[in-house]
């Protein structure tokens, strides 16, 4: 697995190099057929993600959200940028995200935050580290003033989270910081004890490495309605939390989303 | 007026070096009674203001979110870090905010984004920059993919937004990135073409110096009721937007708010 996780590092850092390269650039957005955002670095990254793939471990596959390759049962799930919309606006909050998913599960997780430099990573049964040193999530209930919650939010999302989010606490702070994976290193840090996430379709991608990296940090990653997710599939939207609130959120939740979609 | 604006430059490249001083740094937060956050390096860009105008401009005054001083009609209205929460989370979003008022009205405005190191400024009259370079909103309307709305929210806020933002405009990409103050300046550069602020109480500072750099950037910041604001005193709220949606947006306001506070 170390060789592993030493790859995904590698690739992490570049990808960082190709963000820092464009980030102050003018117009190097299009949008895509389903209206979300899309960069030069975004394509850049992913194209060069399963260039490293294909010399490195040829018999894996890569599955990006930008472009996929190959259908081994090692898969390289793969957020070129997350954060996309912040990242063409010049506002440093976007990471770059990759896990190795085995059977639907994350085994190693890397997460690179270029703008503050800060490398996340996690193994199976290892641990969660930020710069190589260990990490934890934190013990702030919702009911604490220094409660912070992500949630993210778009008008054709799977799930309207509003009225949740409404209920969720009181001294809660709510923020949309525009990276649900920047907010979700937030949680293993300590710094957020909660994100919601309403999407679905091709979402997975968004949640492989935060899954390994959250969990080994202490907390918990579930979908919207407490079931254990498999990254090479759809999943249905996502609560990750410090675990010690997992249950009372997913109980508002539960009054609220009474169906699957 | 340009010695005011070189003064304002000094101090906010000097607040940046505190932001950036402290940012790393873990524990170096406190709740105020009304339960918002405050940093060592809030209170200590406040105090750094102030001795300065006492040894610049000693008949002016100073109104800092922190602390106070004087009574002149000159006063400089400064938000020293407008995006704490995110600042103590290590998040690279917040900005100094400095403005001279002068009967309400600011003539100077200085803010700096010490992260990408972009400092805006605007004179009444001479037009917006970033680092003295023009810059001005765009022409994005609601229904444009482009449409990016920044919005605050906390459960105590003057004013309740949600019914709003869910009506406006099916496309707009909404996020809440913790400073309203480093929205407005995506604003008058482009990048965004909305924010909505429920704020009122000791909310004046946020909105000084983002009055006349949006504005002069060919914006416009009007309260949540379309009206004038003075930089001295309570405001309703605000709206701030490149201009072409300023009505459209009012209108939609109007059917949620019947009466100001």
């Amino acid at each position: 697995m170390e060789e592993y996780l030493d790859f995904a590092k590698s690739i992490a850092y570049e990808a960082g190099n190709i963000m820092i390269k464009y980030f102050n650039e003018d117009n190097h957005s299009t949008y895509k057929q389903d209206k979300t955002i899309v960069t030069k670095a975004d394509i850049e990254i992913n194209q060069y993600l399963i260039d490293k793939v294909k010399e490195t471990f040829p018999t894996h596959s890569v599955d990006g959200e930008e472009e996929k390759f190959g259908k081994s049962s090692y898969v390289w799930v793969c957020d070129p940028i997350d954060g996309t919309a912040m990242f063409a606006r010049h506002i440093p909050v976007a990471v770059f995200s990759l896990a190795l998913v085995v059977d639907g599960t994350p085994v190693v997780g890397v997460v690179y935050d270029p703008f503050t430099k800060n490398l996340y990573h996690a193994l199976k049964s290892k641990g969660s580290y930020k710069n190589d040193k260990p990490i934890h999530v934190s013990d702030i209930k919702l009911g604490d003033m220094r409660s912070v919650c992500h949630y993210d939010m778009w008008n054709k999302s799977e799930y309207n989270i509003y009225d949740i989010i409404k209920e969720i606490g009181e001294n809660t702070y709510f923020v949309s910081i525009g990276s649900i994976i920047r907010a979700c290193m937030c949680i293993a840090d300590g710094d957020f004890n909660l994100a919601i996430f309403p999407g679905t379709k091709n979402k997975y991608c968004d949640m492989a490495a935060v899954k390994i990296i959250v969990e080994e940090a202490g907390g918990k990653v579930t979908d919207l309605f407490g079931n254990d997710q498999r990254y090479d599939q759809e999943i249905n939207g996502a609560v990750i939390s410090n675990n010690v609130i997992h249950e009372e959120v997913l109980s508002v939740i539960k009054k609220y989303l009474k169906n699957k979609k």
